[in-house]
């Protein structure tokens, strides 16, 4: 059982699970911004650093018995390829874009447990898919989500918790589907439909790339997943990335070079910045369909979650902070999980593990509607 | 009656400009780029040089009896200051942003005749307005106007003749009207209404800065001017403008300062830009109220012209240039206008003015129904 916990990066979700980790271990939060370390000074170690220098994360993460990644995705990526020849149990929710393959021979041969993408989508849909795949004979995997502010503002109606290029790259990103177990490609932002929610109202869903191991690790021949916006804003999106203000290409403007995707995220990060007191809910809808003990079953996992007003963590946070934290407690309690970077519908295959999972983040408030 | 004149800027105004005063001038083009020049060797005497060079471009105008002013909107109120002094009447087209007060005072100094703004809009609109001005009390003016490509593409189903700056130009600044005697002050792109005409359809209008030195020259308690467009993609413009990318206001990106309005433009060009073999066409209506021998009458102008394809001159390069012209001929017919800087309006007010201006774009192909 593990004591000494490192939580790397105390962005939004990084605090959140800093704080929540706090509860049950000895916590050591690194970032190198004193300024997001502050609150945390007192109920975790705080540690002030650049996380980007090897032996400094070598030498903090040696200290401590399992590492949490929340750092952002590319510094992810570097951060477990670092650290898994320690052989120190990995939990990461950067959501790093490489493909995982070289991290997981990686930590094969140091017999390391690392477990990626550990938040609400990626994450959660994972575990629920890998819990049932074990189960049943699935046909079906079909996942809407998105993180959205109460408060509708014209035009974009939208607030992110990530930073701007992250959401920047699923409106341009290509995505990756299956359909009727051949893999197909569709443009990002395309085939909007209306979902409505009890709630909520009427949402739009419209391709994103967000399957990323499932489509490796899962066999079901149909398997999507769509992004949920507030109904309308997909167009001026479509108008911005059709102009070619998400282009990464640099052009001269009067002798200097610039990406006009860097204009676009500085533009828009104003626009899009959750602020204090900005009230924001996450939706997720998880619909799985197949064949159990010989008859046709359809499970649907429903989250509607507004954020705690009390303590200030937003519902991206928590939904996300609160899986990843719930992973840890997990693993920490022992598991028959073997060396290697696995997705978590890996874990979501283990016995229990979606009942634990669930049940860690019903004492938190989210709650799953399952029907 | 002079017999030499000089065009300054060879874009596709001042081109087709160039043209068509060659059938009856001794007419030199001058312009900074040998590409524009080109193809009007052999047609006009042609002058490369840098015309923003007061001594050469007073030189160059010494050798000519009248000067026709195509360059881009800044530039044009410069040579105007700086011709002035050679006493040759100026007609210019630059659509210059500055107050044409200190030339008017300049121009009456010397004894020199310039008209300015002498467009299809700025410029028939207040030759219109002037001529009924003189003959009625007008309580009311109002003109709807825009140059359209005949294809909708989208997003932006427009095409540009001009700078991109000038475009978002029409976009950003707010526009000034006069309602009940009262000046008004209204933001670009605002109350946008559904406009029909027929044989093209439903345009939308929207406020605009357009009526410019009307709002000086002339007493009518109400006028406005609406830019045309087809609908909807003034949302997309607002998108944009309230998004920031618009602004002149330089913000750091990774260490460069850049303007978010010159990415734009840069990027807009690409999408905005007329191409060869783009069909396209300007639309206009003014409509004039008011009382004239003691009873009320309303007159209404319509324009909707479909460029040249034959000659390939556009037809917003038509509109405007051949309005140009037209001032051109009259004005060196023999006029009886005083020496000073003045809007098309007060050419306007002369008698026979509109109608030889009208008979003159007739002969071109031009037609304005009046009703």
């Amino acid at each position: 059982m593990p004591n000494k916990i490192l939580v790397l990066g105390a962005g939004r979700v990084g605090h959140a699970m800093a704080l929540d980790l706090a509860r049950s271990f000895q916590v050591t939060t690194a970032d190198i911004s004193a300024e997001r370390l502050q609150s945390l000074q007192g109920i975790t170690e705080t540690f002030r650093g650049d996380l980007t220098e090897p032996e400094l994360l070598l030498q903090l993460a040696s200290e401590h018995d399992l590492i949490v990644g929340a750092l952002p995705g590319d510094l992810g990526y570097r951060m477990i390829e670092t650290l898994i020849p320690l052989g120190k149990p990995i939990v990461d929710i950067s959501f790093f874009p490489q493909d995982a393959r070289p991290l997981d021979r990686l930590a094969r041969k140091h017999g390391t447990l690392v477990i990626y993408d550990c938040g609400v989508a990626p994450g959660m849909g994972n575990i629920i898919l890998g819990h049932h795949d074990r189960l049943m004979d699935v046909a079906s995997y079909r996942c809407v989500v998105g993180g959205l502010p109460k408060d509708r503002i014209w035009p974009w109606e939208y607030k992110a918790v990530f930073s701007p290029y992250d959401v920047i790259e699923e409106y341009t990103r290509p995505a990756r589907y299956r359909q009727s177990g051949v893999e197909v490609v569709r443009e990002a932002l395309s085939e909007p439909e209306l979902v409505h929610f009890e709630g909520i109202g009427t949402l739009e869903a419209w391709n994103s790339d967000g399957l990323r191991s499932l489509l490796h690790t899962m066999r079901a021949p149909d398997m999507i997943e769509k992004t949920l916006r507030y109904p309308g804003s997909i167009e001026y999106l479509r108008v911005l990335r059709d102009s070619g203000f998400f282009s990464k290409d640099e052009v001269d403007i009067k002798g200097q070079l610039i990406r006009p995707l860097d204009l676009t995220a500085h533009l828009l990060m104003k626009q899009w910045e959750l602020k204090p007191g900005d009230r924001e809910f996450t939706v997720m809808k998880v619909e799985i369909e197949g064949t159990e003990n010989g008859s046709f079953r359809k499970y649907c996992y429903t989250l509607h979650d507004e954020g705690d007003a009390q303590s200030g963590v937003s519902s991206m946070a928590r939904t996300t902070g609160y899986t990843c934290t719930a992973i840890v407690h997990l693993i920490s309690g022992g598991h028959t999980l073997s060396a290697g970077c696995h997705p978590p519908e890996i874990l979501g295959m283990q016995n229990g593990a979606l009942e634990y999972i669930l049940q860690y983040q019903k004492e938190r408030g989210i709650n799953y509607r399952i029907s």
